[in-house]
């Protein structure tokens, strides 16, 4: 059997403890299991563009992956605390609209609310307290009986299928859209920040200086400037909207 | 037996070759044992704050945990390095102040000089060099006879047993201060950067945009704003002073 | 016989999905290999100042290591993929410059093309889709025959031995430049961005705010303020040429 992997879908960041803390959890309970950080530094606090990125990266993972997804500004609030699994892969993390995506598009799939809890919660950490717990159990395999249970999952058919705005920005200055870049076309132009840029393959495609869109690495629309950064030359943030040119 | 770990609490930052050598060190003497990072952003150089930061977070870790501390503006001075053992945790660093809160803190505690030295000692990374060496051997147990001994750590009886400064700002720009919330009332209010802040129990108990102190997820009281960057909104840095109002 | 490690070298940044995907093929092929980042904050898409550095860091691993590489502005292009073997570590990556210094002062070294492509290949993201998996099966012994071969690698004659510029800036502010510091004496000062400092042995030999340059912990010329950023404090930035004063 592959191992199974435990993969970091946050807005923690990886500076100060907060990762690390996560890390040191599933380590403790789970030591045998590599971890890796997907995404440290999602739009803070917002599960909306997250969910688009989650069901563009999540399914990238081998089955058997356990994701820790965490973008939950409801924590220590009413909301529930969820497991996903969607096509193999387990997703851990507050039922606030964070696994729509994944559920959406996925072939199968279910969803259980987590009804366990640790000794000591803080108010603040579940991805600490509850969430880590929970996935090193999961990747294990040594959850407790009657850990899960309860209610369903919250679903927002409102959210459109495909998401036009701009969903996150990388080091680079990269524009991820939440756009899938299959549903659009070949010729297809996208207009962002008063700026329309025509589709290419990569990079090195367009002339420096060029800005353009691609199918990123993971099927999304991603706007760029080839050597240099589509986010100040364009004027793109988190959440401006994109359209899609015919 | 649990597996020890390794955790590290430095101002190295985790861009650049340093925390990579410090692990790259580790991994190599002591493969098996998980290395995570706690804190690689501590504020640069000062080593007071970053010993109430380690007071609070060290003995979250499970005993056994060896702590890699280094916040060490002396490098290649004549400070001395250091092992601290309280509460079954063991902490190695230079002996400039780091562990004063530690100590202060512990019900069972010792220090112990670090006599041994590597074959090639850099003027600038003792992180590398000499620290993480002997780390990896602690959590492998195989600290050569005579490594340790010779003289015993600076104190700093003058330090507070609570800091009222800001010791940190976090990723989100909540300020973490040097106070420990259960010395702090349930009605106390907090000042600093000329606001009030009342207490709160978390994000989600206040309305968008609230400023408010908490205890958070480990023991210290942290200045936020519900939705938003208490460091801009009110005007916090490193050491701006915190008032404690009756 | 030591447990290889793979060392990463990149400007992926640690933020965004791109490091930890690589991860996360590395950890699914090789899993019992350790992982560390030795660079992933490069300065983005300049293969030259990466490779002063490359050499400078490179060695510092152990025999066995194998070092994933990639600076890479034209991927997605027609540039080869190559793997260097020099003085017993392994460097994987494009063939575009990157491997030039430490070919030129390895001991022994050859170079081969990298023939092996996946079933998938992304036209932006050849560090997770075609580095990592011929890292790892290096790593763990596993390359296919046949999987290398063909082409040499590009040369540069034209890059100087040492380059007097800026080439790294870290999180504290200090400037590396592609000099290295034994081919410097011990009285001579750079002079960069208009001003000249002299050499000292480390920060703690200094008045605090003082500019000075030393060798760092990996022998290249760095320049350095006692307790502030040389950046800011003389005008540096990636690229400013350096002077060697006689």
């Amino acid at each position: 059997m592959e191992p199974a992997m435990i993969a970091l879908f946050t807005d923690f960041s990886l500076s100060g403890p907060y990762t690390g803390q996560v890390k040191a959890v599933l380590h403790q309970i789970a030591p045998a299991v590599p971890v890796v950080d997907l995404f440290a530094d999602l739009p803070a606090g917002k599960p909306k563009p997250a969910a688009y990125l989650l069901a563009a990266y999540g399914p990238w993972f081998p089955p058997g992956t356990v994701l820790v997804a965490v973008v939950d500004p409801g924590v220590g609030g009413s909301r529930a605390a969820v497991v996903v699994e969607a096509d193999g892969r387990l997703y851990v993390g507050p039922d606030n609209g964070l696994f729509e995506m994944v559920l959406r598009r996925a072939g199968a799939a279910s969803a259980s609310e987590i009804l366990w809890r640790p000794d000591k919660l803080s108010a603040s950490f579940h991805g600490r307290d509850l969430f880590a717990p929970v996935a090193a159990r999961l990747a294990r395999g040594t959850l407790p009986l009657g850990a899960l249970g309860g209610g369903g999952i919250g679903r927002h058919p409102d959210w459109p299928d495909d998401l036009p705005e701009i969903v996150y920005i990388d080091g680079f200055g990269n524009a991820m859209t939440g756009l899938r870049a299959t549903v659009l076309g070949e010729q297809t132009s996208l207009a962002a920040g008063g700026h329309a840029v025509a589709r290419a393959r990569t990079f090195s495609d367009v002339a420096p200086g060029t800005a353009f869109w691609y199918e990123n690495a993971n099927g999304l629309a991603e706007i760029a400037v080839n050597g240099g950064r589509a986010d100040s030359a364009l004027g793109l943030g988190i959440a401006t909207p994109v359209a899609v040119l015919p």
